[in-house]
């Protein structure tokens, strides 16, 4: 790497939890330099948060407009090149759009938007900017689901018949919302976080790694969205059936009321020839069971990878990487594109993340369950 | 005790499986003596594991009718006790029927049986009897499902929300009835397995489980029933979205076709105040996640355990138990319940074991999934 | 099989933790009946125990040498075969020797016993004895260990270079012994356990296994025994580093102040070409490590697994067996051998059990760590 | 934070594994700016290193000596603040002694250095210095190892009666150093490691571990080094029996030739009143083993856990952090270190990491099982 890329960021103030979580992500492999930000809208807070990562006082402010604006207005060689995009769920569609528009590469956290109609906006911003886009799903990140998208995609499952999703958490277990939570505050509120609350903040993720490492296209839903806690206002809680176009099917849970639980998203897929498992709180491993033969272990790093999963991590087998780590890799990924794309090259194909079209599928499946759960119908098509 | 109960048992010829479990289950603990059998219709196999089992040939017979009525003629401190019944499916009422008649208490293989009729015939048989029964639902036995369902029933979790339950196997995964596999072709083929393949044969577990444990009942079902293997003329896979009479809900997996997977029974159990976890795996184990407190590992006969629990192992902790060691507690209990009843007395509650009541509603949740199964309704009550 | 072995037990009477054990055991693949015995030396218990296993009183004494002396009246076709010993260890030596001497088959639980020359007149006895004899270090009866043996013999791992086993216990991190807990008291006392105690109890079944598994003879010890409970008069801990005949090395630890610990009996064995680990905890996998390939897990009953595991495992994979079922295959093997020896012909090799060579090595590592500890030498030869 | 530290890195260069370790340990938390170095003595890849770094070609020298002295003709606000030294062990004590005496903190890859003598330069300069010294001891930084250290000093566990620490791995099980493996090469190559192999790169590890985090003070050992691939000029696996100044005792094993293992590091501690177990490959968690009490699992950021714990780590629960976060805590609390040092502040016992302290106590480790190993008797003292 010659230069690092600059950067800057819109939403991440205080509070933020995923905000950190950019930060951290692109600087671990030192492709990004954050020189700019529009951090909160308060401009005592933006000013906050500039401080305190050294940001000058002069690129931070508390209009994103603004702040693409004053960029804009810098000459090409200091302007930012990528905008990452870390506000709750009402505030994708404008800056992405925006960004894309004035010709920055975007940098955007799930889900991609509140509803369909955004959503092709922000598709069609995509497809006729000379800018790249990323969409954080996160678990795509993880060496060992790159290994399971490459044993499904190199055959070793066979045809896949039976795809398991799931995605339990505890943290909405009670009714946070009525405190000063800042993150189940918007979470829970439609007017921030779009038609869905579970389904969109977690459900969304792993219908995501559903499609990805499986390579099936799911095409219908029936879906049972929950609220559980009283008073909330959206599903915390919620599951689906699901059925693909060469003919598989599926089940995919989520939830924010499993008491107890932390965050394991878990993904298993068997075929003809055997199945595949990977849980988050062994990140570091996969197994594969084939049929009639011996269960095996990959692990990261490890024997028996792929190329594609020994492209996305960095320091030898067991030196357990995590989730930031996953993280890291979609902002390492996307710098390796962004450089080659102006480059006018192409890029390796190992070094992938999530794009336009995975936050499209996002948005299609919260539209098929919310109709689907109104409904008496067994399933409603994609 | 004093004597061992004198058992038959109908089924369990050569190449029977779960004839040789019920076996292990009713020597472990030393309460019965097997004396007779109808262990197969064809007189050479009948004889041959009469032989094997050291079982006299005057007691042999290949019509379970016969054998009943050949033990009816022999003074009461000789003629059997006990009936074991690990026959098919579609040979489970009519012995059933005959033996409660006739006064013997029965140990039957689940499911119930294959239909409705039947199920109300035997409940009908079971009630006006003076003997007992009891359906082999294995999974109740193990010590940390009777702990599961203590912890829930003694309020550790708080109202119930989320109820999990799952039972994938692999091991048809390809046409195996197409050979000579004796287990295969039984459980697949509709004449003798009833209505539903893998939902009768693992699926009714789950569903057993998750009422038991949860305390909860369950009165609608979305179901997804799959025949995923070309030619097979059952359900192999299915999964089914629930809703319990309290307002809590629910997801049951069942899958013949998981290719690699063993006999990984899973239950999570979800509410207010926390959750809690067994797996099959690691059967000697049971989670428990209070909500915002660390997870707390309860052990068969470990520190911190009911009484309910305690009163169904055998061994420190440590030494595992497994599943023969369940399975033998619903023998061990029901011939403390054999004894106390004959003795005119009650039994302790917590030497239970799954009735007849667990099989009706077993065969109304084969019903219930059938029948949305076929339709296009959301949900189907039981 | 035709007729069950007539069997006696010496030992096992009220209390008794391993006497419990060893009828379980003998019931489960129902090749033994046990219709004699000296359960306990006060004749009152002796009775109790007899009445609740439903032994006919005259063959009950609470004098074993009464008991053996009783049995030698009665005719060949009636009197036991097999003696069950299950006393502690003080008396072991003395009603073994008898036994063998009278033509009985005797099954005796560890240690051998409490000296050298205990151990040197047992191994006349049993040589010069037509009986066969098996000391019950159960371990080896797990299935997955005899494919860890299997794996090992057959040159999986290439030459053996470092061996580790453990036995971590917590049951005795305090003064029990001076409550009324039977167990604690005698396993504690030198007059009755010998010269070590956790070494005795816990020591010589890792010590066995390590032989057993990695087929290496373990030749010299430097050891660490430690009393770590006050007022204990017996060691309750240690670790010992040893070297085996082919130059490999290991260290052994075996301790029962792990307070928490259940009963984690754990081997881990290295060769060139890769390793493998088995654990108490998940006796039902064996962990293969291969150099330079993924970690392949077998599983009871699964494929890849050897003849040998599979001759020693009733139920499919998935099915836990634990404890209880590998102490029953020490019973199973040793009723095939005593049946095929009074037939005169060879048992097959997969069927096997330990012997009076296993007990006798136990021995030596006794004294040899006991004279190591004493001393200021590094190594002392077995 | 206002400012990034500056640093300079010595080591680092083409093919070094901590290298980058420690450059992304150094960037996570955005504390640190490296800006100079002498990635190698070979001025070529000095250079290709720096470049990739984005490094100015003039603040890169072959010579480690030579950019200490540029540096220091640089103005205090330009000059760099903090000196990464990741070269092979033995030329651990010259930089770090010359960066010390010059004023400059250092952060040093473990272990300290080659022989005792060095070690006591180091300790005099280090103590002499104005500056701060940071010794690697990556272990120290998981936040379940610093709740492992505040349990056992808080007293949860009683006084400490056993301690195992072992560290397994298999990259050595091969004569590596015989190809072009440059870490296998130094590593195994006395001149440049130092008097041990495998207890120096690992052992040292394990052996910090078990002093920090049961507040233990190892007093003696008795050890058994082993060199197992031919031709190796160092030791690549030992065990060491250890007795405490309190009168605990323990085992530490570390070895480089368990083919098939990779890093496991694992640490039990068991006192009067309970256990507790950590293993890296499960690195988020630490098992609490009360006497008489249930298990409970306490996870990173989770409930129950200290203040300690929480103040190094960075995500919520369930979102894993690994070996690079542990790695960057040690240069995250550095840095608080240094800035509130130079702010004439005191920083918070939290927020701690390994010191020279540490470094000498390693290195009198090294001395006494090297002695021991060569000798007869049983124990060394350190």
């Amino acid at each position: 790497m010659s230069q690092k890329l600059r950067a800057a960021m819109i939403g991440g103030g205080p509070g933020s939890f995923i905000g950190a979580v950019h930060r951290i992500a692109a600087r671990m492999d030192g492709d990004y330099e954050l020189v700019a930000g529009a951090f909160s809208s308060k401009p005592e807070k933006c000013l906050e948060t500039a401080r305190e990562l050294g940001i000058a006082e002069e690129r931070a402010s508390p209009s994103w407009a603004g702040m693409l604006e004053s960029e804009l207005a810098l000459p090409a060689d200091e302007r930012v090149q990528v905008i990452m995009i870390t506000t709750p769920n009402h505030v994708h569609a404008a800056p992405t759009i925006a960004a894309l528009e004035a010709g920055f590469h975007v940098i955007l956290d799930k889900p991609l938007c509140t509803s369909m109609e955004e959503a092709r906006a922000m598709e069609a911003a995509a497809k006729s900017s000379k800018a790249l886009f990323c969409l954080t799903h996160t678990y795509t990140g993880y060496p060992m689901i790159k290994e399971a998208k490459h044993q499904i995609a190199s055959g070793a499952l066979g045809t896949v018949r039976k795809i398991y999703v799931e995605y339990p958490q505890g943290w909405l277990s009670t009714y946070l919302e009525g405190g000063d939570h800042t993150q189940a505050a918007w979470r829970t509120d439609p007017t921030k976080s779009g038609k869905v609350g579970a389904m969109g903040d977690i459900g969304t993720h792993v219908f995501n790694l559903a499609e990805y490492v499986s390579g099936e296209e799911i095409v219908d839903v029936c879906a049972q969205l929950n609220t559980v806690v009283n008073g909330r206002a959206l599903d915390d809680d919620g599951a689906v059936l699901f059925r693909t176009a060469s003919g598989a099917t599926g089940v995919l849970m989520a939830t924010q009321i499993a008491a107890g639980e932390e965050n394991n998203v878990k993904i298993r897929v068997f075929g003809e020839k055997g199945g595949l498992c990977w849980e988050h709180t062994d990140n570091n491993s996969l197994t594969l069971m084939p049929l009639d033969a011996p269960v095996v272990k990959l692990r990261t790093g490890g024997p028996g990878t792929s190329d594609w999963a020994l492209a996305n991590h960095r320091i030898p087998p067991g030196h357990p990487e995590g989730y930031l780590e996953a993280f890291a890799n979609l902002y390492k990924n996307f710098a390796a594109h962004v450089r080659a794309h102006e480059a006018g090259k192409a890029q390796h194909p190992h070094l992938d993340y999530p794009g336009i079209e995975d936050g499209v599928r996002g948005m299609k499946f919260i539209e098929a369950i919310v109709a689907n759960n109104a409904g008496n119908e067994k399933y409603t098509a994609l």
